[in-house]
């Protein structure tokens, strides 16, 4: 099997406690907001929930994403904004866009999987910060898989530069401190493709993200968008913008970052306790941390030994933009596991783990 | 102004009747029970419409395509069936699998518009069918812009070529006398990518549309699915698929066909009376008819005018795959407007075609 069917067969086993996926805590979702907003929308007359849109997407919407940013100081209008298929999507039409194969993409070392997934397949190089990339992918306010802010020289750097810079902000509003960077935005309109998403902070199932592009490019975005699937979801725009205008959405956000810090400070207490040879920074936001071991060996068969020992989690390649050779590494989600539930993870892991070394030959 | 910025502008004004857009009749949307539907999502505890998804899509919803197209005698299963952000992101993943830039595609003379625009936009050329393409593309059952099953001959060639079939069955199940081809899928299983929808039988807010590719091919759909946005939106998927376990579709399709055959007679004798002249063929299903003039000219100028009278339309030259030169065309629709609206908007065209010949150099 393959690591994606050996996480796959393992999500659907129940009795496997999953520290992978980075799914947000169902128990977070507003369940009857959002029911109560869906029968908002299906009471308009022209019931434009059901409908089809601009590729643009919604203007309520839109305005509500422009002012957030604009109160952060950038100069952002309801008309710059475009609703994406979540910001997966807007990573793929800003590459799409300014890079033809065999470009390169300056990244942090590790980073969003999904994001490299992407410029592997469209045949674009990732490489170092700050060396010869055509554009510059960053993972802004925290980082996706370490729950951290990024490098500050690694932002510093947009004022240096004349690239491209893609701005994925999907996990910034989930620092634990609460604070927001000024967006990068704000310092190079012009050369930032701003990304964000609501799916983090309050459900991915309605795929709702956004691209800011520079000005010049919006209407380029907005054709590329119309050939690639028309438009974002009505139903799930209409949603989101009938809730959102009833919800005190900082206050969620506050309540969102408390709940998750408590997971997070619930894996680093569990994981220096029962595996304290393993390496990793303190998560200070997002879903997950990053530990590095001291061992390197088989991925796939250390994932196939914690599956049997009931615990799974996402192999670190899979983050890795892949530059030199590693030791054993995870990424590790508090976001969707109880602490309790954290704490027999951790148990299981430990169990795994020391089978694992047990199984290796002795010479390492 | 553009074309594009011209039929905006109609849109956004309401003194406007439009007979563009092949938007659905909103009065067909079941809002109430797509709400009840909604409420039974929100109550499934672990809440899956909220949650991520796997880039495939549901699994009730998949078997609910697959056991249709099962029963029109095509060899489909559950895991055959790839959710995609409606028929286009599904026409958009076979062409980037299968075609390079400077590929031809073989297209009917007049086509789908965005099917055209994807084409153009990925430097894929158009030729006629029968002609040395690399794939086919069929509008099959009920072709757009002409309303009407597509030509015989074009259906028979996939038994005599070896060649991709992209099989796009958006407006298949709404031929006004309910008759439902096999599925080419049905034919040639390994050579045949099926496209559907549920934009226009149920609702195009869901965004909910299918590609069933060759077995052979699934796995890469799957890949480039994931990389592209991830997955389609959960919450459309969860609304679908609890609306249609409580719901007769075959009922609603055949209400349905009976409601927009209404309108088809309705715009059909409307022309008849008052612009003799604009040759069409009688629409057979789906939201419109192509009328096709005996005057060329400036299509923009055209379009201008009619606007200037309280109507609008889609320019003919939106759909032609642009082999040779034209007399004005346009698709008209006759699906978002009431009889008695279509007899207006028809007398506003017929005083907008007047005025437009008058204002013509005398030569012509």
């Amino acid at each position: 099997m393959s690591i994606e069917q050996l996480i796959r067969s393992a999500a659907a086993d129940r009795r496997i406690l999953s520290l992978g996926g980075a799914l947000p805590a169902p128990e977070l979702f507003p369940r009857k907001e959002l029911a109560d907003a869906f029968h908002r929308a299906m009471r308009d007359p022209a019931c434009h929930a059901l409908q089809y849109d601009w590729p643009e997407g919604q203007g309520r919407l839109r305005r509500w994403v422009a002012e957030r940013l604009q109160r952060r100081g950038a100069e952002v209008t309801e008309a710059d904004v475009i609703i994406t298929a979540d910001a997966q999507q807007a990573l793929a039409l800003t590459v799409q866009l300014l890079l033809k194969p065999g470009a390169r993409i300056e990244t942090e070392s590790e980073t969003y999987s999904s994001a490299l997934d992407l410029f592997r397949r469209r045949s674009l190089g990732s490489v170092p910060f700050g060396t010869k990339g055509d554009l510059v992918y960053l993972v802004d306010g925290i980082t996706n898989p370490h729950g951290r802010p990024p490098d500050p020289a690694h932002r510093t750097q947009l004022a240096e530069s004349e690239k491209p810079f893609l701005v994925d902000e999907a996990y910034a509003e989930l620092a634990f401190n609460g604070e927001l960077p000024q967006p990068l935005l704000a310092t190079a309109r012009n050369r930032v493709w701003h990304v964000g998403t609501l799916s983090k902070t309050l459900s991915p199932g309605l795929r709702v993200g956004w691209l800011v592009p520079p000005r010049a490019m919006r209407s380029r975005v907005i054709d590329l968008k119309q050939a690639t699937d028309l438009q974002t979801a009505t139903l799930g725009q209409c949603v989101a913008e009938n809730f959102l205008e009833r919800d005190d959405f900082d206050a969620r956000l506050a309540r969102t970052r408390k709940f998750y810090a408590r997971r997070a400070d619930a894996l680093v207490d569990e994981l220096r306790r029962r595996l304290p040879s393993w390496r990793f920074q303190e998560p200070l936001g997002g879903f997950s941390l990053f530990v590095e071991t001291d061992r390197s060996g088989d991925e796939q068969q250390w994932l196939r030994t914690a599956i049997a020992h009931g615990v799974s989690f996402d192999p670190g390649s899979l983050f890795c933009a892949g530059r030199g050779s590693r030791p054993l590494t995870m990424r590790l989600c508090f976001c969707a596991c109880s602490p309790s539930r954290l704490a027999e993870a951790v148990r299981r892991l430990a169990r795994a783990w020391h089978s694992h070394l047990r199984a290796l030959p002795a010479s390492k």
